[in-house]
């Protein structure tokens, strides 16, 4: 049996975080000097902890703690590390062992696995923090530690600082660390990107799986299933990056759906769109994809029009992008050419600049046009301190406002849906009401919603598509068909525009 | 394409719980009555909450904490229950949701939802609980709560009392509920056997596929990949009961092998074993099994015999339980018939009355025999209060010690491992060191080991075994060499003793 992939689980450079110590430590240095600090002390992280299931001993799947997988790689529980800012030495500090662990756990691995394999200076227990930092503090008095402390703009959760029984033994720094390594996690390295790029294949690569597989009358959860296997067992993926979403119907219209309240298990009905929101984690990094397309394999009239609004958005905010573009404007396009889209079609009414002022963009379109894609799916920076969340309706979504940067990886998900609980509302309001061509919107009501989702990294000149899924319609109905994917050659009709 | 599944997701019926719920307050009434006490007062749950990977906004999947999830099946985050002990009703709190959670998580469920789909007699928000509760309360003074306060025994973890800010306008009692709720929960019910029965079917299938799947070659996390797929496309099953172990070569010797430290990863050899420990779980309820087998399809000689004497173990055990049946005797019983198997092949000499003493079966099953099985993979329960652990190798690992009873859902999972840390001190050490034939021994170095593991549900006079794989090893040979399962017909030359 041919495999139905071309892939393979890549090797994964451990030089990578050896970059990623090297970049934030030039950072802080630089920082240091600039506000005449000297360049002494430790960066000090505590890598995670497993987790269990309230009182039972049920362990859930360890993953190591964002942070702390960013500076060492480290793929193992109950770790600290320490970066030696005067020389720039690593240290990782180990749990000792019990004996039992052998039988129970597995070869207990000696210390010089992890020097060699996480490729740091130094490896102890974790029981030997105190002496082996007071003996390579270069300074006087107790060592200073940079500890992670700071705020998670997506989460509004804060990170937690390492945490030792004999933290008194130390000077500590609270504010110092969290923004310096939050802005280089924002910019990917050569290495970082080769890992989120092949999430992003084997990513696209599943989603096509699935595309091929949907069929009338199965389950949701069914194409979450063939989108899992396919990413483990051909692409050596454990982890996704976040719960898959695999919304049919008008569940098409929740934009998170699929937790445990909404757990993908609607049966699939002739005529739904399918609106699936997967992506694969590999070594920490991850991808973030959203396919879109008919359950049944062909567009309809009502169909082709949503999805080609949403595809025109999602092509020309990435044609559009470069180095310091304005997210907030990218966001304000793509509502701009849906709501143009929809006007065409005799959705809505009137004048789009006049439906911008009244943000009647965010009524189709509440969430933000994207965010950071990284060891987080909304990996961190989106805000930096002093920048002020837009209080407008959809902007106010955006989970960043920056200007773009060379080496940013940044989803682009333009979405249009109809959600009763924005609609009914703006279809009252007396800003709003206008607008809306009632009868025609009327037909939506059950339509749910279509999102394309691409994961984009931004170039020195442009920018560069990392997913690699079928987003014209004529693909996604060659696909569905069964041709293969990319497709040999482009059909000699296409017929983009039926129903139009 | 034929589907490889007979199977089919069962619809779940509510009224486990409430059974449940009836089989408890049945149960505390008997235990207040008995100490005097008035049947007044109120059994009071909190429900689990979502959880988070450290501060990002990634949130995993949630799963209702187990002894909320007996006694009310509530799927949904955030709930609070209560049950009238002096009228039986019971009663369950809902998070009131913010409007955004329609856009973003789905359509807000009326109260009247929950009442229905879990058979309550009233819903109402938890910022209400004060209220309806002092509403309700038939004595005077304020409400007592019976809350939830325990050690498990398995986790050494204490379970959490429900909080509430407004918990002194309750009088509290912290030490009822908790063994009589656990006894409740070891005894299961038909309708919680029906569940556990097609956890184990859809397991035992799953299992059946990746014995024919099975290759040199691939990873071992291949195998999980096709399980995994198995039980979610075919049996809706999105939780295992625990990580799956799928340990290959001498991984098969690390009993808790499969964790992010040890992730399944080696590459299947030919002349390897497998032992293979994956169980789905479905509406909460578990299932735990373990298939061992040569990945290339052909039993070994040396294979034939660790293997055999395990399911020697394993078969004589499961016929022996009925109710009354002390679980430590069994525990003895299969380490008794795997060291007389070894004796036989001359793997371990001398009198097995005397290993016995030395304690000699814990060196090749340091693990206990089994443990209980429901909700909880080790589901609770297994040392009632007053009942002491053993220190003796191998029965202290034992998560029980009960004697059988009508009702009970118990794993038999004898196995045989070859694990170094265990075996090396006790071919050195003076009291055990004649027992050994260090040169057949030595042959075994790199064997791993076997386990083999069903789900036995003991009735009145006898047990059943909920577990339906290949167990013979010609079964085995036979499904892996592409046999239909369960197999038309017994093989006219079996070749159970090749090799001997």
């Amino acid at each position: 049996m041919a495999s139905p992939s071309s892939l393979s689980p890549p090797e994964v450079p451990m030089e990578m975080h050896a970059e990623n110590r090297a970049k934030l430590i030039k950072a802080l240095r630089l920082h240091l000097s600039s506000s005449s600090r000297p360049l002494q002390g430790f960066v000090f992280l505590q890598g995670g902890e497993e987790q269990t299931r309230y009182c039972t001993d049920h362990i859930e799947l360890f993953r190591q703690e964002s942070y702390f997988a960013y500076l060492f790689g480290v793929r193992e529980p109950g770790f600290y590390g320490a970066i030696d800012i005067a020389t720039g030495k690593s240290f990782l500090f180990a749990p000792r062992l019990d004996a039992d662990y052998a039988v129970w756990l597995g070869k207990i691995k000696p210390l010089s696995y992890f020097k060699e394999m996480y490729m740091v200076n130094m490896v102890c227990y974790t029981d030997e923090i105190v002496g082996v930092l007071h003996d390579h503090y270069g300074g006087s008095g107790k060592p200073l530690l940079f500890l992670l402390h700071g705020l998670n703009t997506d989460s509004n959760k804060f990170s937690k600082p390492a945490q030792l029984e004999e933290m008194e033994k130390f000077d500590t720094d609270l504010s110092t660390l969290h923004p310096i390594l939050i802005e280089c996690r924002i910019i990917k390295s050569d290495l970082e990107l080769a890992l989120i790029q092949y999430a992003n294949d084997i990513s696209s690569e599943a989603h096509v799986e699935v595309m091929r597989k949907a069929r009338v009358d199965m389950k949701e959860y069914q194409l979450e299933s063939i989108f899992l296997h396919h990413i483990y067992m051909y692409g050596g993926c454990r982890h996704c990056s976040y719960t898959c979403i695999c919304a049919t119907g008008d569940n098409s219209a929740v934009l998170h759906y699929g937790h445990a309240a909404a757990p993908n298990d609607r049966t699939l009905n002739d005529g739904d769109m399918a609106l699936l929101d997967m992506g694969a984690e590999y070594h920490f990094y991850g991808s973030d994809i959203t396919c879109s397309f008919p359950v049944n394999g062909n567009f309809t009239s009502d169909q082709l029009l949503i999805y080609n609004a949403v595809l025109k958005a999602h092509n020309t905010v990435i044609s559009m992008m470069k180095p310091g573009v304005s997210w907030v404007n990218m966001h304000k396009l793509a509502e701009r050419i849906i709501l143009e889209s929809l006007k065409i079609e005799d959705l809505i009414l009137g004048d789009v600049d006049d439906m911008m002022v009244e943000r009647l963009g965010a009524v189709f379109m509440p969430h933000g046009l994207g965010h950071f894609l990284g060891i987080d799916t909304h990996d961190p920076g989106g805000y930096a301190k002093g920048m002020e969340r837009p209080k407008e309706p959809g902007l106010k979504a955006l989970r960043t406002i920056r200007e773009l940067q060379e080496g940013m990886v940044i989803t682009v998900e333009p979405g249009c849906y109809f959600i009763d609980a924005l609609l009914d509302p703006a279809m009252q309001s007396s800003n709003t009401s206008k607008f809306f061509n009632q009868e025609k919107i009327s037909r939506f009501k059950s339509f749910g919603g279509v999102r394309i989702e691409s994961d984009v990294y931004v170039t020195c000149n442009g920018c560069k598509n990392l997913t690699k899924c079928p987003r014209e319609t004529w693909e996604i109905e060659a696909v569905m068909a069964g041709a293969p994917w990319p497709l040999d050659k482009i059909p000699a009709h296409t017929d983009n525009t039926r129903g139009r």
